[in-house]
């Protein structure tokens, strides 16, 4: 059963400004042999690092997310949470290639100019060594542990073979390690809506009308995989948009039309097109690799609804480590919302996640 | 297992202009209030109608087909195949609001502009009554069967209800008696991509560019949603296009990516954005109602893998059709295509349609 009501809560949007801090990690030589002249890392922080400096989480945002994960993981990250505040030093940074604060598409190079086209392709890797140096920047060696879904998951595994003795434990859910041709596709699709948008100007639109509307297509496109077809139906079902019949035109009829065109044009006001396009290719393109060089325990958590990253994906994860001979705990959460599950379940995935951490 | 092979014999773009056949089926008032002044209904037509008239078979085109049966059904209509053409006279007209042959957005009103714009909103029931002109014209008063899969069989089964002596068996493949939020939400953010298209112009492009952009976005979603993730990864896994390691740029890296572009592309040749737009609608509108009125016994088909058209929706029907007493066979297949399967599958279903017309 759904609980149509745990959508209404559900807010990506959640971005407090004035909780960020910044710094200046210096230059980034990225994997694709281009260079970032200079890197600056937005980040949150919630409560208190300990004397031995041991009880730091870093946690890893998805694709539209932020650094403020106490807003989209506000039912696992707090006081007397899972992810504990009162217990953990917890740490959040805007990925590199994002929109909100880090070094992105849309920042001004060391020329004064908006990156747009020139902003170089980034990798996982590459966002992953941004956070390494703000772990450097905080003084903080070794990791408790590294936690994300989706794209964040994705991140956590990379820090779990690009630094292996900064990381204790990893916790991954509705995430992979490679994606597979449907995913790579939903992505393109978003991409083409953006690129085709006469608006993108090959990705120098900062100074004109940016591609609002490719960018509004590719958001629809993300939040009808977001959802399962169970949680659909008992969020809209067929009802139409506050009438009684159909219009019988091109406009909204139906709730899930104005579900989609809603989050699609809101997304334009917050996000930024070319950092979606950078950002999707780099989760395209990831990999994990080398799982033998890891030194984490691992705790993989997918969900049933959830279409887009399959629990087959978590279970090819899972083989991938243990013929690493790595400690990997894994979990498949019977919930019907689809993806998106991983950001309302704040009840079986959190009971995991708390007795993972202390264990 | 699947075989790529498959894939490749898979041409949703077959059309053979030159055997197809005009009839003019005079004004049409559409359910939606508005008149069409004149109708033409573009069809072909297999086999040889016997002396008595029993033996016709109507079938109809999924949102992107056309007339040509023997094309997108070759697996399944032909000299001794499941729909035999030495035995039925098999007839296949383009739907209403289509661009290949019958009125539709693109076709010339009495006042020899455009449609465009004033097309007026059609249903599957105004495409059912201009199907029933032809059969007028065609001097059949009943069918032996009519079967459509997808949108076609949406239309199968309005042909039960609104005609009911004229059709004694009914097969429906892949379809649903009314679409779910989902299937609207897929539908929709594809229109968008059409609507939000500079070039759109409200509709009235024939005179000047189309907005080819949106039309090939929205259809790379359509085949999104046409595959299963199995078949995706059998079809494309993670190859490169053509390289062996990637370009790191925004253009075609994965082979997944260049199908979608291709078929995108490709689609912008062959198909109206207008009838995308009036084709889909149609489809969110219906709600398949009044199944006491039904005289048809009927054959429902599904595959375990078409994510979009889920079985889930054939036993709903099955239950809605038994609930009025109707003689319902319902069968799922294992494939792993798909929704394509109905396409794909001259197999299991070829079996099923054949013993259920022989019945």
């Amino acid at each position: 059963m759904i609980d149509p009501a745990l959508f209404q809560e559900n807010e990506r949007t959640a971005s407090v400004v004035d909780e960020r801090q910044y710094v200046e990690v210096g230059a980034l030589d990225c994997e694709c042999g281009k260079r970032l002249e200079s890197v600056t890392v937005a980040y949150e922080t919630w409560g208190a690092l300990n004397e031995d400096r041991s009880n730091a989480i870093l946690l890893f945002h998805a694709l539209s997310g932020d650094a403020h994960a106490i807003g989209w993981w506000d039912r696992l990250v707090g006081p007397g949470k899972a992810i504990d505040t009162d217990r953990y030093f917890v740490i959040c940074s805007n990925a590199l290639g994002g929109c909100q604060g880090t070094t992105g598409p849309s920042s001004t190079g060391p020329d004064n100019y908006f990156y747009g086209s020139s902003f170089p392709m980034i990798t996982v890797g590459d966002m992953v060594e941004a956070q390494g140096r703000l772990l450097d920047h905080l003084g903080i060696q070794q990791l408790h542990a590294v936690a994300g879904g989706s794209m964040g998951g994705m991140q956590a595994l990379e820090w779990t073979v690009r630094f292996p003795n900064r990381v204790r434990k990893c916790i991954l859910t509705a995430t992979c390690g490679a994606h597979s041709a449907m995913q790579i596709g939903f992505n393109e699709a978003g991409r083409q809506a953006i690129i085709r948008d006469p608006n993108f100007n090959g990705g120098d639109y900062y100074e004109s009308q940016p591609p609002d509307n490719g960018l509004s297509v590719a958001r629809m496109l993300g939040h009808l995989s977001f959802l399962s077809q169970e949680a659909f139906e008992a969020k809209f079902g067929r009802r139409l948009q506050s009438k009684e019949k159909p219009d019988m035109n091109f406009g909204i009829e139906f709730e899930v039309e104005s579900y989609l065109n809603y989050q699609g044009d809101k997304f334009t006001k917050r996000f930024d097109a070319n950092s979606l396009l950078h950002l999707t290719r780099a989760i395209d393109y990831y990999e994990f690799q080398n799982a033998d060089r890891a030194e984490a325990h691992y705790l993989v958590v997918s969900y049933t609804s959830d279409w887009i990253y399959p629990t087959s994906q978590s279970i090819a994860l899972e083989a991938q480590l243990k013929a690493a001979k790595k400690n990997v705990t894994r979990h498949e959460i019977d919930l019907p919302y689809g993806h998106d599950a991983f950001l309302l379940d704040g009840d079986h995935q959190a009971k995991l996640i708390a007795e993972f951490l202390c264990r």
